[in-house]
């Protein structure tokens, strides 16, 4: 019956826009973690200055976004090709049988959060005007160009193209590389070129601990993020309606719901290694270490959060954290300062998390999460569950791919920021801190009247409200 | 059959019902966003008066709206007439065929948020009882009139009205009108009569910068009211499962995703032009600035978020941060003091807003948003598409009614509080804070023991913990 | 036809996952807002403990409910009876015909939220190592105990067992019983055994007030846990596409708003007693206390939310707020202290929860949340409702049952820990704070340089920057 089969595409639509929609909802919380995390990491004196770096990733990413980075990502037009695409270019062409606006929200939610990885790297000591400009370039040309490569299936690492690379394709399910090795890898180039804080080592070289002004923040951060993560995840599947023809009532539902609990337990199991870890090092308890280590471990598992079982997400988080852990200890001992370890949380644990998918991946689950279950379909798997060595060259071919390009585009652009001198504040401005210097005013104020040993500006959070009534 | 009928109904409710409650969920949010906003915005002093405002709007608005104004802006009881609804009271008769519990879970969400807009213009200087009595009688009362005109199918602004207001009815998709107009013009009113903060203005008139106390609450904030916001203006759908006959495949799950996506374009273009207007006129980059520029992008495509293009919403929020600066220069120069600029944001983008749907409003869209599509059917749309007057009357007849009303409700109001020296605190209270003089305490303790210097109830954030040890 | 009958199925699946992962991602929120609420509770230099233990619950919970909790829980292997289930250790035969990944993720989600409520009660004196032990026991083993009996249907207080107690069985729809009274009790004995802080009381045993040193994260922390109840309480129906044969139209998707609205109406209601309340006692709008008060609320309604009319929801939210009002004097007058109030507010307001079901739940609600509305059956119901004493019976034996079983488990444990002195800090740690002793700095940094009368690690939330520039 016609009308029926109208009212069976209507009810797909719905399902499968809702899941979307909320999904993208959820990602978008990620670009508050990321704000109150980086606010929170950093020196009260800059903490307006990150913050607002965070809101304007989002104001900027959306605009330029919607002008090109779409089209550039997911544009179908005729110059389109296995690089970049074209079409679609400030939602022209939208809504059409492959993308509805839901799909465009979605992926711009992903797009902003790149930018905000990059911003924690070169924290508390870079000009305004030149964040602004990486992050134009960066979430409106040179992240919607690795999108492309991978999700978009014109793309060259696209595991659905149509003769997809090494007979397999890629499999980066939510961006382990297409993400955070993006976003950490123009982080690494930003922080070397600008180099360390001031202070952050001494004389010797010995690093100097600088640690951020509010731990509440930073576990308000976190948490924000694990509760985005979920519509990361869980949210790539795009369509929940997809049943399994391999498997007897199962289909995206079932997918979902594993993908929660892979990245569920890899963050944990993250977390509480470098509890332990950190525990034995350093010799007490820090609930920041567990923080970062918990968002190690959801990094890594991005890239095969759907392809593998739970038992290997334990794997994942368990390395996970020994690769944050030793990339910090070589950061320290390299002189490298990045305040919010970005480049080793996003970019470290980025390439761990596609090389684990490499390792791990399931062939029942790669066939059902991008061939939707078909059955006689077979697809390169992991290398250690026998599934060879295609699906590892790829995920290889994906990691050296995403440091290059990213290499070639932002770390000659931040080099000219600085022959500019455009990149760097004043020794002076990083001194005062950046909120004093550029935002006019700190983030806290105390409003002290009658305050003489106070310079005009001092940002005390602590009011001495008993000197109104007594003075 | 019937069985796969009734299983077909039970779908329908059931998608629909997921997309409503989890909308509601979202837009509840932004009551935490606005306690965060305003918390941030104040000076320490008043941190804990403004927060318990906040929590208690939602507490007295849960109660206030259940019994009796849900009934006031959606009853259809024997009295019911285009003015205001009677019936359902205390939730008797729900549900019904027109009205499960989910949607007046989603109303109850909206209903809360509008004293909350009112409660950041008389910030700093209000006793808490007139609070309790403004907040009581603006939702439980005021507002809900104001939702039955436009929300409610026998309202006289109704577009849905069997006999609509110039043959157009206004559109006010999610209440640029209904919510943020009436909070800001009830905020204006309040503002108006308590007079400006003690030392907001010196003895020339000339404005002294009164900076929150936290910029961390005020992003934290701002990012809260984004991702509620997302609940307000694409969940105002109500139904997602609405297929379009006028156009394949397409349905409110198209809708609903271009109304997430204008929503996002219009904050994000204003917020961007707020932070180069403000750069250009006081000479640093402002992540406040934006945040008042994002939320007054929002505010004035709340109104037509679901019946114009993309392209249309950067042209809203475009005017929307300039709407914003001119009034803020205005309430300089006028000597009018609102901490949290309510009502310029919430009225003078409201308003914009309003007016901004009868210019851009697309004739396809008001059809699929207010008729399911259905093929055949014109409606009256945006002046500037050639739509004519109609829309633009009827939606210039909204902004001067809604002035009106709250005007004449809440001003007396405002006026007799005054009067009964109810409404403002004593200059003792005010400058010693209101925390201290009406909430027993300060937001923040330090605990200090063995502090000589600073009162008991000095509310200092800084621990000088050595001194235990010292000492 | 086959076919549409397979689409039928995956369609049903579809929409109930998206309910139960949805509102599984709310209720870990409540995780973040214990977090928040707990951070903003105590002491400024028990900040970062307090944190780390609610980051900690999550980690450490996830591994323990994944390889065991969930078995002892849920698992229907061959040696599970009306006490414990084994079965599905580590997720090993999921997804089955009963479960899929979802439900695990939306039981996880309730797990680890027991322990956070234990944190509360034991704060700012105990040992970090004691919580790891007890916090592992707890959310692996004698939480999963409860839940089996209540929400296996194997379980010997469950409603739906073959042969349900007393005809009934106990109803404790999202968990009074299950999840609060389990974590209250728990605190109760980990507080009795530790003792109260030092300098709660003074040497006449009379108490003094221990503020906590941020409001503001206690507000956020509530409107989290209210954001996340919405999805505890309507999200325990797991499935929304269920029609009620006893009912037009009405299915599931029509409790789970009502339940929602029970929810709201509950705490609301509690918090506005408790506003007046403590306006009485203590003479002055405490935000704390109307934040308790909510809680107090939501904790009580959890138990019958799906099975009572709103008006009910009203009468327990009243009760809830007198309870806690009189188990804080009570507990002021026996000398117990409980930073978070936790054993009075989710024990004693957990205890009128149950009891309040045992009263005023409804027949056909009943019949519609246990037997999906099937026409014909009847049930036990409230004993003020005219269903007679077979619930009530059912409701008190769970709260002796509970009480009972926590008592055993975790009092002996408590009292080991305080023996082998595992469990309470010493009294030079308590006075300097946890976070410096065992946690390596204060949760809140001033990165003042060149400042002489501070110490090395002193937490100043003032940053004295002029210092930097006159120095």
């Amino acid at each position: 019956m016609v009308r029926s089969s109208e009212w069976e595409g209507s009810v797909t639509e719905s399902i499968n826009t809702i899941y979307l929609l909320f999904s993208a909802y959820l990602v978008f919380v990620m670009q508050l973690g990321f704000a109150m995390l980086c606010a929170g990491s950093v020196r009260a004196k800059n903490a307006m200055n990150i913050m607002l770096t965070n809101v304007v990733d989002a104001v900027v990413g959306t605009l330029s976004y919607y002008l090109f980075g779409f089209a550039f990502a997911f544009g179908s037009g005729t110059h389109s090709n296995p690089f970049i695409g074209t079409g679609f270019f400030a939602l022209s062409g939208i809504p059409n049988d492959s993308y509805d606006y839901s799909y465009f929200l979605y992926q711009w939610a992903f797009a902003i959060a790149v930018a905000g990885i990059t911003s924690g790297s070169i924290a508390e000591r870079t000009q305004f005007g030149a964040y602004l400009v990486y992050s134009f370039l960066l979430t409106g040309f040179v992240y919607p160009v690795v999108a492309h490569w991978l999700w978009s299936s014109a793309g060259w690492l696209n595991p659905n193209h149509s003769q997809p690379l090494f007979g397999s394709g890629a499999i980066d399910f939510a961006g382990s590389g297409v993400v955070h090795l993006v976003g950490g890898v123009a982080g690494l180039w930003g922080a070397v070129v600008e180099g360390p804080r001031i202070g952050r080592f001494d004389a010797f070289g010995k690093g100097m601990p600088m640690r951020g002004h509010n731990a509440t923040l930073v576990v308000l951060g976190t948490f924000l993020l694990w509760f985005g993560w979920f519509g990361f995840n869980p949210g790539s599947f795009n369509r929940i309606l997809v049943a399994y023809p391999d498997a007897p009532s199962q289909g995206n539902w079932t997918g979902a719901g594993r993908t929660a609990v892979t990245t569920a337990l890899a963050g944990s199991t993250a977390g509480l290694v470098t509890l332990f870890g950190k525990r034995a090092i350093a010799g007490h308890w820090d609930a920041l270490d567990v923080c970062n280590g918990l968002l190690g471990g959801f990094v890594a598992i991005t890239s095969g959060c759907a392809v593998v079982e739970p038992w290997a997400a334990v794997i994942c988080g368990f390395v996970a954290a020994w690769v944050l852990m030793g990339l910090n200890v070589a950061a320290l001992w390299l002189g490298y300062d990045d305040p919010l370890e970005a480049a080793q949380l996003h970019g470290g644990c980025g390439v761990w998390g596609l090389l684990f998918t490499g390792l791990f991946a399931e062939e029942e689950l790669v066939v059902q999460a991008y061939e939707s279950g078909e059955i006689g379909v077979r697809r390169p798997f992991g290398l250690l569950m026998g599934g060879g060595w295609s699906l590892m060259g790829a995920q290889a071919t994906e990691v050296a791919s995403v440091v290059a390009w990213v290499s070639i585009t932002m770390g000659p652009l931040f080099y000219v920021l600085h022959r500019l001198r455009l990149l760097r504040t004043s020794v002076e401005e990083e001194l005062a801190g950046l909120d004093i210097s550029s935002h006019g005013g700190y983030a806290y104020e105390d409003h002290e009247e009658g305050s003489h040993h106070r310079g005009q500006y001092a940002p005390h959070f602590s009011g001495d409200y008993t000197r109104l009534q007594e003075g």
